[in-house]
């Protein structure tokens, strides 16, 4: 998949997990080894301060820590896309700052969210942030935790005007996804990822020029083979392989809901599978997040087993 | 695309519009005229009363007197699967039960509406339709009008019991119909259709067995091919023309949101392109919805023109 | 509570349930016994095929059974106001027309569903109802099963025009309810009933016309004093009685939700309610809703009890 | 009302609204000017940091500013009740503590936002804010702003461990709202706000405990009569004077909804009125909202002289 833009940024990037210990700190040694592990998975990039990264959960110090930790890790290797998650725009901008002088290549903000906006707020907040911080922005649209569908419209404007340098898609909405791809392929330098880690195959398909994947963080290289057959114009083995991912990815279905909130379910899968490939040490969540417990462990290992990531 | 589980429906079964005269009668040498146009375009079937066709607008007798005439029409040569739309369980029955009479192959039966249902009701909806009225099912998952999520594990209960012989998709939610055709791929003779228009070939390239588009109505030649290509394994021209047909899509667009309800604009514009196109006489629109107008009729033939239609 | 604008309705018009035998026919005598419970109980009207009457769950028959039924037991002592239930416009008037020939002195109507209606179809929605049967309608605001809310402005427009003799308000936005009163009060003959149980003394205070209760089937006596209690201006009284009303509702939250679906519980619960008064034989419901079970029904007539109704 | 349970908070707490300078500075005098406004139409407390204060936009540097100013202009007439507004728990333990240092007599915590929370976590959340602060928490029950409902169970529960002091509830669901109130009535100190300005009497006929009234701002002393006559049991003259409110909050109608978001169009309107009344200079809002403009002022402007607020 030679793009014909161009784009500044493609192929997988994961969002890194955060690591903690048992007592409920930053696992600093756990998270530079997550940071190889996804690296020699052959990553092109490492999304810092993601939802996946339990971004709403860390104090400022945490996220300070979590930044620092992984530019000292990659050294420069991959790009580095870092979550700038506030609320509003002028919070924003301050943490986006922030988030630039400890290493950031690019940030990713969200619309506006606990506020009530309208399109015309929406697209003056990135525009504000990108004017005050002349920084690589990815626009995210995760309308599951903003409440808020960052439109084709929106998007297609800010594209246009180099507001933005590309879109992260969690939105779900796949209609509007391919739109996207089609308004905007023609933009020099422009991307588009998608952030669902079982379609990522019909993605590509569709022109999307990368992944974000949250399911990366256990199977980076897999979603690198995705990625490099799609590319090759060989979807049927893409297609293989999103198959076997989708199946890895039944590792967020295992715990029991009545225990654990939709939003540990999917992280604590995934820290407990680093565990059981042996990354790093603990699946510890953030407060208030229950952690998975051993037989949702166990069932894990199964899949991990069956897919061959074990 | 040999589908290794034989599924007993394939390929493109777009839902059939219905074309009214200008005083709002059923226009029913319109509705013939359509048939012959999607059979030339080489669709394998045809869904009669679905949302497309206006089914929630149609009195008793206009249903009747929709599938009589393209039951009259079709002759035989594809399959009729039958929109059996009403609230709840009893009451599908006696319109499934008067369908089937009337011709139809199999039935289209959604969840309940207009009710407050948990999954179990789900279930027991679709096994005692089935069980009544012994003919073949298709679920039709459309939350945005039923406001109920046909969940994969319900879905997948039903096929295995052969309760349903397939599931068409428009829920919009693109991880669990990947989900939907990992679970359902080995099940002998079962079958999964996308209702979206312009993520076809992503579907297909997942394991889908075919389309339901209501864009097919416009293009059906274009699906088919769309669908063929797929098939052949081509998915690079599949994602071609399901690129032109993303443009083409763009009718429905076109109307003015202040003026035309989400549910008229779409349908509005599929028949104002069938009038442009030669096929029917009328966009008229069923009580309450509006009539496109011309400016709209402009656009449309404009889009249409563009991308190989006129 | 003289009401300046001489509503044509007022008082407590409870939504009739309708009783199932245990082999699942209509239960006449049950239905009768239930009707004349009502109106000893002092209700002011029946609000016959409502949410509360199951009507999605009844066939055509079972409809027609139902208000003949009614309308016999009734015997002209109370108006009898009737749901015309359909999913558009025109269905709802054949609707209309039947129920008014089967005895309807004034009709239901909600706005479209299982469509994707805007404000301006649903006014037209009213106005051709209105139209072409010339009887008093009810506006029946719902958007918990229809989805779309009745805004202020439609309302007041059909209603200042005479295409509406009233609203049924099951929204459950107190906002609006209180501004469709002030928007409304100097309307001719107009009302404005709450359909929501636990708050009919604010609502009285605030200036509505009556109370549409499913619990009114368990309690109409409790309901009639409370709306008397406001009419003469003694609002202590009514929260008191209020309150009391508040507890009894709790019968709706005893059955397990993890077995009974948001629409059966309620309803279950009122049915299971008459049953331990000796009103009726049966607490069945329509198909695919399950029934209350034995412990179910202990711990409802344990409130019946505490609240004065055993 | 001589409440029985001796809340340690009740009556009148608008939330202080933010002014700022026509080059968006937070205006300090204005800000005072404000607080000298509603302490002098007899409010009960001042709920600073709310949604209505644009908490969400204002920088950590402008939200010391606003408390600190407002500490010191009531120089302790009334109690502070302060917004600790953060995503997740131990955020709102870092910003509820600055709070406090700052001069909360009270912190007011939402549910976590953009997160994606259970019951669980929600409770959880509270009682590890509660366990590290030691200080008299509100829960704010937004989900409009979190998308989480505060459910009742969870909130008595809370209650009952003395984790929180009070509920805003501003959940429009004035059924639960009735169910909380008859759920903690008995509980020592405990109290219930409703946010809704315009079903206050309701609320309190029900036995709310009290207001939080973003309208306060405009006419505080409307809200402090209201509350003295419910409390004197006087509900005839309480809706007399929530009609009239009814009829001030139209202000926030005026706007513009094609330019102005539904978050600014209130806040807007506050300000300019605010404004309209002399009491602040400038109607200026927080990036990214736009402000009212004059046709909107003068709309603004009529509907206060009509009601007697000018």
């Amino acid at each position: 998949m030679a793009f014909a833009n161009n784009p500044k940024y493609s192929g997988v990037i994961p969002p890194v997990v955060t690591p903690r210990t048992a007592d409920g700190a930053i696992d600093v040694a756990g998270l530079k080894a997550v940071v190889e592990h996804l690296i020699s998975g052959g990553v092109t990039g490492l999304f810092v301060l993601g939802s996946s990264g339990e971004v709403p959960y860390l104090t400022n110090t945490e996220r300070e820590l979590v930044v620092t930790t992984i530019n000292a890790a990659n050294a420069g290797r991959v790009p580095l896309v870092v979550g700038a998650n506030e609320q509003t725009t002028n919070r924003v901008i301050e943490e986006g700052r922030k988030m630039v002088e400890l290493g950031a290549d690019a940030l990713v903000v969200t619309t506006p969210y606990y506020a009530l906006s309208n399109a015309a707020e929406v697209e003056a907040h990135f525009r504000a942030i990108h004017a005050a911080l002349q920084v690589d922005i990815f626009a995210y649209d995760v309308p599951v935790r903003t409440h808020v569908k960052l439109s084709v419209a929106t998007a297609v404007a800010l594209a246009q005007d180099g507001v933005i340098v590309g879109v992260k898609d969690s939105s779900g909405d796949d209609v509007s996804f391919r739109q996207l791809l089609l308004a905007t392929r023609d933009i020099e330098g422009f991307s588009v990822f998608t952030g669902h880690e079982v379609v990522v195959d019909g993605a590509l398909l569709g022109g999307a020029h990368g992944v974000v994947p949250g399911l990366g963080n256990v199977d980076p290289a897999g979603y690198r083979r995705l990625f490099d057959a799609a590319a090759a114009g060989d979807f049927a083995t893409a297609a293989k392989e999103q198959d076997r991912l989708a199946r890895v990815f039944d590792i967020v279905y295992t715990p029991d809901s009545a225990r654990v909130s939709g939003g540990a379910a999917g992280l604590g899968a995934f820290k407990t599978a680093l565990v059981a490939q042996g990354v790093i040490d603990c699946n510890k969540m953030s407060v208030p997040m229950v952690d998975l417990n051993d037989s949702e462990a166990t069932a894990i290992t199964a899949i991990l087993a069956e897919t061959g990531l074990l």
